[in-house]
C-alpha cells in the first residue's frame, strides 16, 4: 500500500505473578472494604510477586520469552530492548541489560525508559522511531512494574490500587501501513506534587531519616490526579482522532491505562467509544503502572483482528500522558 | 548531498557546579594522595553540587537554557527532551518532566533513559531516530549525573573518581548528511556484578537495613571494569570505523567517556588515533557518568569545525557500551 516503513506489532507477551492479593485480604490489612474498592476503583484483586530474590526482570523474562516463541525467533535476534518502568531491579544498571542477559539476547542494546504510567506508551513511539529510521529490525518494547516494591501496605490510599506485572510487544518494519501510526504525547512536570516517590533520587538521597519518614513509597493525591487524568487522556484521544480524521466508528478498540474504572469510563465516554470496545482488566490486576497497556493487549489478543485501528491511551506520574494510534 | 534525513547537532549546552573537590581535599577525607590519583586516573578535581534542595534538574536547566539561547529558540519549541541519567531527582516522576516544567518547555514530552555511563550515547541514537522517523523536529538529548548523591565519601575506590555535571545537545533534521550517522551499541548484563547500586530497586527495596549496610552507594570492581572498558570501547570504535570505511586520518576527534585517563589512552591507541585528536577533560570533572560526552562537546566546541567526523565512545554500568559516528 505504501512506500513508507512503519513499525508493526508482530508479537505480544505478558506475565503476572501467581499470588492474588484480594480485596478481602486487604480488609485485614487496612481500613477498607471490598464493596468500596470495587465501586470506587473497579479492582477485585491484584497480583503480587512474592519470593526471595525476585525482581522486575523475573516478570519480564517470561513475557519476552513468550513473545519470542510466538514469533518463532531466538532472543539473540533482538536488536534493542526498551523497558518502560519505574521499579527496575537496581538504581543501575538498567533492567533492560539484566533481562537481555537472562534470556540470552546477546546482540541487543537496551535501556530503561522512565515515564511512570506512560512508560510503555512513550516506549512504543520511541521503539517505532528506531524501526522507522531504518536503523533496527527487531525492537522489543516492555512495560512492567513491580509496584509492591514501592507501596506502603499501611496506606489505604495506594495499597488497594497497585499491582505487579507487565508485558512486551515486538516491533518490526512493515511496508503495508500496519503498526504505530501516530502519537500525541504530552507532559507537565508541575504535576509532580500530586504523584511521586519523594526520596531515593538526587533531590533527597536515601538515608535512615528518609526510610523512617516512609518517603520511599508512592505518594498520590488521588482526587487531583483523577481530574487531570480524565482531561489528559480524553484530550489526547480527541486530538489524535481529529488529526487522523477518525470517528469513534473507525476505532475497533480503545486501550486505556488501567488506573481506575471511572477514569476509563469517563475517557471512553468523552471519546464516544462504547464500553464494549474498551479493553478492561483492572478488575484482575489493578494498576500495574507501565504494565497496564501491554497486559491489555496480551489479554485481548485473541479478539484483535488484523487491520483493526486501536488507540492506546495513558496518564500518570510526571504528569505524562498521551494517545497512540495503531493499525493491528 | 542526500535525500536522506539525518539528525544534526545544532547546539550544545553544558553545566558543572561551582564547588571544586580537589585531590588535596580528598586526602583529608580518605587514605589517598594527589599523586596517586593523578597518575592512576588523570583526575585533578571534580565538581560537586552543594546546597539544600538542589538536584540533577538544577544542573540540566542551565545547560538546556544555554543551548536554547545559542540556537535562538524558546524552550517551548522543544518537541521531546531525553535525559540520560541514573541519578534523577526522584525515583519517579522523571527528571525530563521536571526540567521541562522548570524551563517552560510546555510542548515537550520526554523521559529519562537509564543506561549508566552510556546514557548519553544511547540517547543520541534514540533522539536521532525520533528525528529520522519524521515524527519530530527538535529533540534535546541530555547526559547528566549528580554522582555525589550516590557516592560513599569514605570509600576511596569510588569517591576519587566521580563528579557532578552534564550537558545537552539539540538534534534537528538535516538533508546534507550532517549529524548522527551510524552507531555500534552493545550491552552485556552479566557485567552487573562488577558495577552497580545494590539496593533501592525492586530486587532489594530500600529499608533501614540496606541503608545501614551502605547498599545505596555505587559499588565498583575497578580492575574488572577497566579490562572490559578498554576492550569494549576499542572494539566498538573499530567496528564503526571499519563498516564506514574510515581510517584514523578521517577522524577529526575521538570523544571518549571520561572514566580513567588510561582507558582513554588505551582506546585511542588501539584505534590509532593520536592523543591530540582525543577530547580529554577528566582532569577537571572526573567521571560524571552520563555527563562526560556532552561535557566534552561543550568544552571543545570552539575547536570543532563544520563537517568534522567525530566518534563518541562510551562504556559503563550494565555493562553498556558503544560508539557513534557524527558529522559535525
Amino acid at each position: 500500500m505504501t512506500e513508507k516503513v512503519t513499525a508493526a506489532i508482530t508479537a505480544v507477551g505478558g506475565y503476572v505473578p501467581e499470588y492474588r492479593l484480594t480485596n478481602k485480604e486487604l480488609e485485614t490489612m487496612v481500613e477498607t472494604n471490598d464493596e468500596w474498592i470495587r465501586t470506587r476503583t473497579g479492582i477485585e484483586e491484584r497480583r503480587i510477586q512474592k519470593g526471595e530474590g525476585l525482581a522486575l526482570s523475573d516478570m519480564i523474562v517470561p513475557a519476552v520469552l513468550e513473545l519470542c516463541k510466538k514469533r518463532g525467533m531466538e532472543p539473540s535476534e533482538i536488536d534493542c530492548l526498551i523497558v518502560g518502568t519505574i521499579t527496575g531491579d537496581y538504581p543501575f544498571p538498567s533492567t533492560a541489560n539484566v533481562v537481555c542477559d537472562k534470556i540470552g539476547a546477546k546482540n541487543a542494546w537496551g535501556f530503561d525508559l522512565a515515564a511512570a504510567c506512560s512508560g510503555f506508551l512513550y516506549g512504543l513511539t520511541t521503539g517505532a522511531a528506531l524501526i522507522e529510521s531504518g536503523r533496527y529490525k527487531k525492537i522489543v518494547v516492555v512495560g512492567a512494574d513491580k509496584m509492591s516494591s514501592i507501596i506502603d501496605y499501611t496506606d489505604r490510599n495506594t495499597c488497594i490500587i497497585f499491582g505487579d506485572g507487565g508485558g512486551a510487544v515486538l516491533l518490526e518494519p512493515n511496508f503495508d501501513g500496519f503498526g504505530v501510526l501516530d502519537s500525541v504525547l504530552k507532559s507537565d512536570g508541575s504535576g509532580r506534587k500530586y504523584l511521586k516517590t519523594e526520596a531515593g533520587g538526587s533531590l533527597l538521597p536515601t538515608s535512615l531519616e528518609t526510610v523512617q519518614k516512609k518517603q520511599h513509597f508512592v505518594y498520590q493525591e488521588g482526587a487531583a490526579v483523577y481530574k487531570y487524568a480524565v482531561k489528559g487522556m480524553a484530550d489526547a484521544v480527541h486530538e489524535l482522532m481529529e488529526r487522523n480524521h477518525l470517528t469513534a466508528d473507525d476505532i475497533a478498540w480503545l486501550v486505556p491505562h488501567q488506573a481506575n474504572i471511572r477514569i476509563i469510563e469517563s475517557t471512553a465516554h468523552r471519546a464516544n467509544i462504547p464500553m464494549d470496545k474498551v479493553m478492561v482488566n483492572i478488575n484482575k490486576y489493578g494498576n500495574t503502572t507501565a504494565g497496564t497497556l501491554p497486559l491489555c493487549l496480551w489479554d485481548y489478543e485473541s479478539k484483535l483482528k488484523k487491520g483493526d485501528l486501536i488507540i492506546l491511551a495513558a496518564f500518570g506520574g510526571g504528569f505524562t500522558w498521551g494517545a497512540t494510534l495503531v493499525r493491528w
